[in-house]
């Protein structure tokens, strides 16, 4: 076995963090602000930020995937999201800075509270959206301070920060991507120009990777090159990444149409929009680009990305590609399954164990090209805290009696996987059965649904919840996010959950199905399948031809935790046809032990 | 009895159109404009508007309640949207104007595709939100042309028009209201204190008179009182309002805090804010209102209209007041059933002829102060038309086999109903009692939802939606709109529906529940009820306390078209109970074969 994907050591070191503290305040002084704002993110907002990005983590030892410190000369603050307050405090010098709730206590009220007037309040253009500086500004102006825009004083002491990566691009065969980049382009542009736009910048590696049919490896579990790119109403494209990351074969890929073009040539880029109509895209572009266009005289069209959508709705190749994906990620789970339902009862085995066990089987594919994310591994209490990551720390035994919630995904060059399983080490209790049962029937009424076009995700959602709701019990996430064509396996711009407003539904987008129920302390509970919105299909005696989804991840739900008795017929027949199917999916790569416990596990009820 | 409130006559003349056409256009030549926009609205952008306003209707002969004409030198267009599109073409004449579908041609581009370069289009600031005034805007400045506010030219050429009603205001009494207007105003004033703002402008009637606890009758159908008001941060309101309305009764409830002055020292008033910081509605305030801030150098937070979220979320004497109304409501309605269900097989009925009755039966209470909107009454293929009003001219006969939908509601001093019932005559189809059961399903689905804190109306929709979706139908409408206490039958913040985004639904919220299904050309299906939403109530082993809905519409549903069937147990459950609560609401009213009638009407299936 190579490398492993998923290690399991603490990244976090808070020790130096005194020093870099005031190695950035005394910067700050030299360059006469009173203080700087540090983000988690790079100058592509993304999820994953590749190392040389990480200066949260840097400069407070806090190491999640979302969160902003407000260094002041007095005092310092970082601001994370419920899902890290208690991480945050377990990695951070409390005594050098404040560890407040992003949701509660807000970056904006702590500024407004803390900032001393007249004060010069710092930030990186390139870090922030413009959205998200308008918003601040506006705390620091009520605070009778100034937010001002410079580079970044904190990369200025940080003398071992890691080069930009440069891994290599590659193309994406079309076998795969199932159209031509200049197919791509040429419909996008022909948007553009109905828009009467001249261009459009864009920021987003998962925008540029599918527009040229290219991947990379610039950042763990997510094949993304990371660059920008603008898109020309003449279908060209100005590809503006390392040269190092090029190769004879990624230009002829490429073609005559996309100039690929060094990283120091995009703000001249942008200025030479001058007089010209650029759409940018508010949400996810820097607002250090829209300041540039601003300056530079450009007209810019304020609006969505305008590959999210085309890339979230795959095409036929995309759509069989995940399906082997998923076949094959789903013999991979199995097996695991199996071998847990063998060797958990025993008490032996600990959270490290089955995680490593499970990359061991999905690398066995011969296909694994990275975890399409960290495994979420939780042993009773650790399955309740929704966004658990396992650490030789906190590692922890398997104990007959609890739960076990295992949240995991592959990226395969044919396609990305996300799935989650739970399933009873030993006898659960009626309780954990009555729970386990109704996020089942909210994971089967959306599973089931049929909805018309023009529906959003947010109207959906509650579908899943109402099983929950009607005893008096919810949980504090989203039911569904979308997911990428060996791509990001969170991606937009359609989502089901209450946020999900903005974005219909529409055929070929793939989605997470995930409700869950979490008792603190206790167990948590989630069911996670990928589903394909489906359209077109006819309803005897319907009048409209209604969307609905494909259930693609194919791994067995554990029946030991489903009580049949609270299921309509309906919905039990959702679970034995979808057991029928997971059987005939993945019985081919599975034999002796393995092959019988299948046979059991997707037996009828 | 009196005058009806409801009467059957065409408002519309399109005879005169073409002279008041021309008129205008001399008067634009003498402004040198060369257009003018004139929307279907007043200065409070409310859904009724007095006579004086109806401007659209003067110049075009359409009557119905939304609508835009673009009045260009040469040529001159009127768009409305999808429900009004049939109408607008029976009203208009055809050769003096197009005729255009708002959701699909767009004013905005008709506007770009025709206005002449160079041109100035005139509009007038008070009959328009800021938010329409920018989009406007933005089309105007594509077309090369300027969009120009000015005194209504309109006005100038109507020498009829109407003046501004002045129907006497009167206090609303503190029993119906349940708190002073000094409690609601202190209440409101200590949250402006908090954002930093001097005073909030006050534009929509139903905030002034649930403020100021007064009532009046300045448009049709709601008891608004037609004014503008301020909200200071001491909790006084300026009020301007035509003294005519007044009285010294008035005056003594108002009492000191609240300073009654004339409507034309409002302007005046929003220049004295010079400096200062006051809230305004962008969604609900004229354009004309933010130019004066702006011009006076106030400083503006555009937000919400602080009093629609508190005056939504009913008190207990408000809701007491609404379940009398609903139950008296309920009474006339229910003798109106049992009248039509003796009377309708006969064949002689028309749809004016129910209208009448049923306001008869509600005046008969001794309680009527108006209907809460024009009763639609639609027998057979009349019913699929969602916003029919019927008229002299389209008055239909009910005829055996027919389904017959009556949509209507009442304005009781002490709540304002709203409630549709469809009933068959004679023998309903298999296919009728399909759909019409679904429907009902529907809306028993949502009216046994329960939801936790913060759930949106958007979130709920569905399940009012899902027993159609699965079989391949839905209709075109929301499935909720709030409903006022003595106010407007239509109000917000929330809605249930899929633009019922922005709020959640709050304990004391009054919505309807009303999901429908049309079939063009042969009937139409809706089943509407008024809900509250309710808190508090404690669900069994449940770790949240659960909103839900308190239904108070009481009035039997036609059992004839119910498939019970096709019912769950819980479904029909509800069915059983609610009709043992109307029967104990309505049976004190009802007599000989009324009562006789609704015994069996509410009969256990």
């Amino acid at each position: 076995m190579n490398m492993p994907f998923q290690t399991f050591d603490e990244q976090s070191d808070a020790s130096q963090c005194a020093a870099r503290l005031m190695a950035l305040r005394i910067e700050l002084g030299t360059r006469s602000l009173d203080g700087f704002l540090v983000p988690r993110s790079d100058e592509h907002q993304g999820e994953y930020v590749p190392k040389r990005a990480e200066r949260l983590a840097f400069l407070t030892g806090f190491t999640g995937s979302a969160g902003l410190a407000v260094v002041l000369m007095e005092k310092a603050a970082v601001f994370v999201d419920g899902r890290y307050t208690l991480q945050l405090r377990n990695q951070t010098d409390t005594s050098l800075f404040e560890t407040l709730d992003i949701t509660n206590d807000g970056a904006a009220n702590w500024i407004e509270a803390n900032l001393p007037r007249g004060a010069k309040l710092g930030y990186d253009p390139w870090l922030h959206t413009q959205g998200a500086v308008e918003r601040l500004r506006i705390s620091v102006e009520r605070a009778g301070g100034q937010l001002i825009a410079t580079s970044n004083p904190l990369d200025a002491v940080w003398p071992d920060q890691p080069e930009p990566p440069h891994a290599r691009a590659i193309p994406h065969p079309i076998e795969l991507a199932g159209e031509t980049s200049g197919a791509k382009r040429a419909r996008l542009a022909e948007d553009l120009k109905k828009r009467s736009a001249d261009a459009a910048i864009l920021t987003m590696p998962d925008s540029i990777c599918w527009l040229l049919n290219i991947r990379g490896a610039d950042v763990p579990h997510t094949p993304f090159v990371l660059a920008f790119a603008i898109l020309n109403a003449d279908a060209s494209v100005d590809l503006f990444m390392d040269a190092k990351k090029s190769s004879p074969e990624l230009l002829a890929h490429l073609g005559n149409e996309v100039r690929s073009r060094a990283p120091a040539e995009f703000e001249p880029a942008l200025d030479a929009l001058k007089g010209k109509t650029a759409l940018a895209d508010p949400a996810w572009a820097a607002a250090a680009i829209f300041q540039r266009l601003e300056q530079a005289g450009a007209k810019i069209i304020r609006a969505p990305d305008p590959c999210q959508l085309p890339k979230a709705c795959k095409n036929e190749a995309e759509l069989a590609g995940t399906r082997r994906a998923h076949i094959r990620d789903g013999q991979a789970l199995t097996r695991f399954l199996a071998w847990f339902a063998r060797e958990a009862p025993k008490g032996a085995l600990t959270e490290i164990d089955t995680v490593e066990k499970l990359e061991a089987f999905r690398a066995a594919t011969g296909a694994l090209k990275d975890v399409s994310f960290d495994s979420i591994s939780g042993a009773g209490p650790h399955g309740a805290i929704v966004h658990y990551r396992v650490t030789r720390k906190t590692n922890r035994r398997i104990e007959p009696g609890q739960l076990f919630l295992i949240d995991s995904g592959a990226q395969f060059v044919d396609g990305t996987t996300d799935v989650t399983r739970t399933v009873a080490v030993g006898e659960p209790t009626a309780e954990m059965r009555d729970r386990f049962t109704r996020v089942l029937r909210g994971h089967i009424q959306l599973a089931l649904a049929r909805f018309p076009e023009g529906t959003t995700g947010a109207q959906l959602d509650a579908f899943a919840r109402r099983p929950l709701w009607d005893a008096g019990l919810d949980y504090g996430h989203g039911t569904g996010h979308g997911v990428g064509s060996y791509l990001s396996v969170h991606e937009g711009p359609q989502s089901i959950s209450s946020r999900g407003v903005g974005q219909a539904l529409k055929p070929g987008m793939i989605c997470s199905n995930e409700p869950g129920y979490y008792k603190t302390g206790e167990y948590g509970i989630r069911i996670e399948n990928l589903v394909v919105v489906r359209g077109g299909a006819e309803i005897a005696g319907g009048e409209k031809a209604m969307l609905g989804f494909e259930t693609i991840t194919m791994a067995p739900i554990d029946l030991a935790l489903v009580e049949a008795s609270m299921l309509t017929r309906e919905e039990r027949d959702w679970l034995n046809v979808y057991h029928v199917q997971v059987r005939a999916a993945v019985a081919p790569a599975l034999s002796g032990d393995d092959a019988a416990w299948l046979i059991q596990a997707t037996r009828g009820i």
